[in-house]
């Protein structure tokens, strides 16, 4: 390593350090922080995040990246990819004035407890401003940004780096055109019965089949832990910590068992890069949609899979007895399979998930072009979710106003969701041809062999790939649906018996 | 407030808050952090505490401390007083040379190890060069700080501001000829039968039992919770939050319990500061030795009387009756007073303890003033031991190696343990004469009304008052040992049937 790295590294390890104790201050304000220190907690966090903002656009980054050289270097070394990495992190982040930054943060503050009272009174038009002054505030960030193509584009490249809209639109389109069809059909088919998921189930045997499972698939609890919090997250203080959360429905199996899933999948993401890059911008995911790939593999691609039960049943069986000893394996895994078009995000089903996606995504496009104005987004909404879903929304409470994410500022991240799930197939498949009888691995209980090609193809890299290239180098294609829609065909046409 | 007062208070409070965030790393440490994270919880609290460190002794500080005028306002106000304090602070920061920062941390990181293994090995030689190290440091620091009287005056002024040792000398000369017949006379009685302590005691029920008496005693669980950890202690990341931790021993009682109460006594300190003083450093205890006289009022001057067990006893029967059931109030009242010379200092009865801490600073005394060196210090020791307790080590590992204090670095720092066991009874002496029948209130479980005459007299005013001046100010006299000698010897004489 050079010399100017090795300085630059140093510098970038303090701001990691710093982000690293914000997150643990976030993650104690969400698990175990009592509700009176709220105000100064806010406060804590604040100066954390500022002083490490402050610290990396600091002149001294600056001027190391200047002249820091990396031309001998191999690309794909830890030295090259630090540079390259921070260097973009580094001119997007003084590309935004400070002014835009603290009119966001104080919108976005309003705009958080605006949405609450909203969503609590069903009232969009208490919303609207607020959103509005968001949209503009978004669009003058794309503006500072920059981009090629449209707009869109800067704020999606903050969540997916290197995707452009014009890339989404072409894969949505295939995606929209093969499934509102398929979700029709599963809408008209026979239900499975699932009666039996909504029965007591004792919550602490529920922790403990989830600890088991999170120990089998090789989550790291040396280097990580479980803890209940009101919404479920992952969390990353070091590559040698990282924690999960968890809540848990006692009348509910699958909230629980899957959103553990779930979160193990970010987890091991995280657990997985390479420990030479802990301490800086690389241990991270490499874009969101890669990260969700991750979560959606092993809460679906895995968890909801019959192999997996195959393995799990009896135990799962043995741990309630009561709710489940007279419930067939294939009626279970019928039942967590269960497609019903819905209303709410959170709640979808597998197959008409992606479709709440879409939805948000060519609104919240539409708002950043300015070829939709927020006071008619509300009706918007509801007629593409009929035309989608078969279903419109008799509030706006539970409709427009579902979601926390764009009181939060955050548009261009909704189409995360989606590439996750697409994603995650095209990575499945690939792990498929490279292990042989994935199946029958998983329906023994071994999961070493599909963590092990994670951990080399995916995780180990953290950000020295873009999530594209990554995609291309283990799949040999681009961002892609049709993998994932063969997927939920072959799937789910056999699970509801369709020709 | 002026401006000038109001821009030093902000800097201040970003200090503040980093100093925070390492204390809630340093919890999180302590009680649910992964093992496997050490190294990089390392890293992340030295960036916080040296950012903390950087930011305090930064010029600006300087300048508006130079600059804050505070001539026409009343000395206790808040702004008064965080000019005073804080320019007290800043001196004593600035006046040590970084170099000897650095070489105590390093010397200290040694230390420790050094000592954890020669402590296992029974081994002081192994350890001695890294004391004599610290020895020397810690006289240079002594030097960079500044004092009038003697060299260890500045090492005591760090833990306990305004004392100098000549009163502390004077002080502890009236404890030990009052306190060592009297420990020989009750050596000498027949002990109070205390077996019943030493049974299986559920850890679950020692645990709820706990919780409930903190809540009884005014702990604000709002703004404050208790955990687990493997040695107990008191955190605070504000007004609004601070932290207990206990830990439980299933085969003796008074480990948890009388630690829980100790604990909740530094806690109800800090929860006690008036919040206007938060994130400033007023908001802290003023002392060690006044923080500590906190912690042993509720432990000892509460937790061990007759009237406390009067409203608990019955409590604490139905709580554990297998192990209690048969036993007597008295009985276990005297039980749980047993005295009993022992070699540890941490399991050493509430007579004997100041004991135990004078021998300390006798000896580190000696060691900082050049009349004492290292090699002679175990036979020193054993022979102070003897000449105190009458009892003598058969090994270096229960004799000068059971302490971590001096691998801290930590000179000047055991003295304050003595003194808030001299403070807690000439405050609890104070609270007697204002309250009326204390006595009464606490056998009725009425705590509310010592809760406000501490809030009131000691904990509202943070570090505005020196506690040399606010004793003075609640007692009428400064630091004495008179009314501890006279508690001990009323409670102890009468418990034992002396004459």
């Amino acid at each position: 390593m050079t010399e100017t790295i090795a300085h630059l590294r140093s510098l970038l390890e303090q701001v990691e350090d710093l982000k690293a104790a914000a997150a643990v201050l976030e993650w104690d304000q969400e698990t175990y922080m009592p509700p009176g220190a709220a105000d100064a907690r806010a406060y804590q966090v604040a100066t954390l995040r500022r002083l490490a903002h402050e610290r990396f656009v600091d002149e001294a980054v600056g001027s190391l990246l200047d002249r820091a050289r990396t031309d001998g270097l191999d690309p794909l070394s830890d030295e090259a990819s630090l540079v390259r990495v921070a260097r973009r992190d580094y001119e997007k982040a003084v590309r935004l004035p400070a002014d835009l930054v603290a009119d966001l943060a104080e919108a976005v503050a309003r705009a958080k407890i605006a949405w609450q009272q909203a969503r609590a009174g069903d009232d969009f038009a208490a919303f609207a401003p607020h959103l509005e002054r968001l949209v503009v505030l978004n669009a003058r960030k794309a503006e500072a940004l920059g981009y090629d193509g449209t707009r869109y584009d800067a704020l999606l490249d903050q969540y997916e780096p290197g995707l452009r809209t014009a890339t989404l639109d072409r894969v949505f389109e295939t995606m929209r055109a093969g499934l509102v069809p398929l979700v029709q059909a599963l809408a008209e088919a026979a239900p499975p019965e699932d009666d039996f998921l909504h029965q007591p189930f004792d919550r602490q045997t529920q922790w403990d089949f989830g600890m088991a499972v999170l120990r089998d698939i090789g989550y790291d609890f040396e280097r990580g832990r479980q803890d209940l919090s009101a919404h479920p997250f992952t969390t990353t203080f070091s590559v040698h910590d990282v924690r999960l959360t968890t809540r848990i429905r006692d009348d509910f199996f699958p909230t629980a068992f899957f959103g553990t899933l779930h979160e193990a999948g970010h987890g091991l993401y995280e657990q997985g890069v390479d420990p030479a890059l802990d301490r800086t911008p690389l241990a991270d995911g490499t874009s969101l949609g890669m990260h969700e790939s991750q979560s959606r593999l092993w809460e679906n691609l895995v968890g909801r899979s019959r192999p997996f039960w195959q393995h799990y049943y009896p135990k799962l069986q043995a741990a309630f007895p009561e709710p489940l000893g007279a419930v067939p394996v294939e009626t279970f895994f019928r039942g967590i399979n269960r497609v019903q078009p819905s209303l709410i995000r959170v709640e979808a089903d597998e197959v008409t998930y992606n479709l709440h996606i879409m939805l948000r995504y060519e609104l919240e496009r539409a708002l950043v072009d300015g070829t939709l104005g927020v006071e008619a987004l509300p009706e918007a909404w509801n007629d593409r979710m009929e035309a989608y879903l078969g279903l419109r929304p008799a509030t706006d409470a539970r409709g427009v106003l579902q979601d926390i994410h764009w009181s939060l500022g955050a548009l261009g991240y909704f189409p995360t969701y989606a590439l996750g799930n697409l994603m995650s197939v095209q990575l499945y498949e690939a792990a498929r041809r490279d292990l042989g009888d994935l199946d029958g691995q998983i329906a023994a209980g071994q999961f070493g062999g599909l963590l092990g090609w994670l951990r080399e193809h995916v995780h180990r890299w953290g950000r020295k790939l873009d999530a594209g290239d990554l995609l291309e180098r283990v799949t040999g294609s681009g961002l892609d649906a049709e993998p994932w829609l063969a997927y939920v065909r072959r799937k789910y046409e056999a699970l509801y018996g369709l020709p």
